[in-house]
């Protein structure tokens, strides 16, 4: 069976988690009928993307994990038969919380956590107050569907991630994401911003010989307070082992992604490209240093 | 002075060293007259690419660094005031050989040498038997143009590489190649590798936030005995810090390519995409692993 038919939700949010919710889960059922296997939620999927101001009182929008998002993703995951990557705000213990993705094996089981490990913080994306760096590594979770190499947004923008999740034989590298424009900035940045995104995850995947799965939300999310804003752009994508693009959304449009991935084309790709057989690991030791000064 | 000229000599190569050498000399000093103060030249540009089979009589290409290509093109960077990376086939010793860029400074001295770290091995590519791979490490070379990440073709799938040199202070990143289609492939496949070519070198500029230069070769070249044959597909391109195109030329053309790059932008870029701050050096360890198996 090399043939895997995923499906990446791409949709919008309010502050409503019984509204968020709602709608992921048709679109969910709707992708399952449609016969994917895989399916992939966006970041932070229950709520509005929180982190544009930091307020203490925003913890409560956390929760356990195994909890009660999970549990109901379990749930749908049994009774549609497949594979669900979910990605919620995580509360470990009182003042210790995580942005972490959880993939809901097809019976009902969580099948494995990534705790995001590369945390951002830049104006309007205030990521490093609410979540604690991860401390599960970069580990594929083993699923029926393959070993998913799941990473989280900023995860996105760093190579050794991507690589490191290729030499523990993740079949798949997936990324749920949140990221958007301030509407604010001119046009010709948008489009720079937003080009360095999809080309920095197609090099991963060329880099690795491997599919990339990236889902993305999509809307308007004003601050409170008039604070800003940000313009999420959609854009979720899939791109094949040479980084060719298979699939791609809108930029503001709630919508199911649905695409066809032949996972033996890795192996046929790496036999042209045989990039892993050629790594210089006896010279590579420095990329564990800050900068190398 | 941040603003920076620079000229990327993309040509073909024929049989006659001192053929290809003097079109190389011929397009430096038009270059130079343009305003470049750096100009890269392609990998190997003193000869076809010789690599399409493996032949003992093949290493008699090779020269010593300093040895005569080196020396003249010191004399010519002095006499024009420029800097220029030039790519040779470096006799070290009888027996051993380095595929290795050479960086003229302007007063015609050698600044620095980068042997190729990562060697392919492909039908068409016998790089393996003739270059022995680079011993001088992932080193920037200083030069009154900046610090030069010179990294040669194979390189530039490999985005350790172009991480090592940032964290050493690269303020460019630059590829001479030789890099080119089986003639006999298909149209899509022969689309799918040149854009990952493209792609996976562009997101080695958005990780690092650093301009990429990239200079191929032109021109259809026949291996010995009718064995074959590459199309190489130039496509010489600049991208700035955040992967966005600055110049591309032709596949199929000689020609010099001028670039302006504001070395200013990548500090710019950096302070909103600061992804050297958050690298998990912690969690880097196992990047010098063959496999984490």
């Amino acid at each position: 069976m090399t043939i895997l038919t995923a499906a990446l939700i791409q949709q919008h949010c309010t502050a409503d988690r019984l509204d968020n919710l709602t709608r992921s889960e048709g679109m969910i059922r709707r992708a399952a009928a449609s016969g994917a296997s895989l399916v992939i939620l966006q970041e932070l999927h229950t709520s509005t993307y929180f982190c544009q101001v930091e307020s203490p009182s925003l913890f409560d929008l956390a929760e356990s994990i195994p909890g009660p998002t999970s549990t109901a993703l379990g749930a749908l995951a049994a009774e549609l038969n497949i594979v669900i990557v979910a990605s919620l705000f995580e509360r470990r213990a009182p003042g210790l919380y995580h942005n972490t993705a959880v993939v809901l094996e097809k019976d009902g089981t969580i099948a494995g956590k990534y705790r995001k490990m590369h945390i951002p913080d830049d104006p309007g994306f205030y990521e490093k107050f609410y979540f604690t760096p991860g401390d599960l590594g970069f580990t594929p979770i083993q699923t029926s569907v393959g070993s998913l190499g799941v990473l989280v947004c900023w995860d996105q923008w760093y190579p050794e991630a991507a690589r490191l999740m290729a030499l523990a034989g993740a079949d798949l590298l997936i990324y749920p994401t949140a990221i958007g424009w301030d509407p604010e900035d001119r046009a010709d940045e948008k489009e720079r911003q937003c080009d360095a995104w999809f080309t920095v995850q197609r090099g991963h995947a060329v880099a690795n010989g491997l599919p990339v799965l990236a889902v993305n939300r999509v809307g308007l999310e004003q601050a409170p307070r008039g604070d800003g804003a940000i313009q999420f752009w959609g854009g979720s994508f899939v791109a094949g082992p040479q980084g060719e693009i298979l699939a791609q959304a809108s930029k503001d449009k709630e919508e199911i992604l649905m695409v066809t991935i032949d996972r033996s084309r890795s192996e046929t790709v790496r036999r042209i490209w045989p990039f892993l057989r050629d790594r210089r690991i006896d010279e590579y030791g420095e990329l564990v240093k800050r900068f190398r000064d």
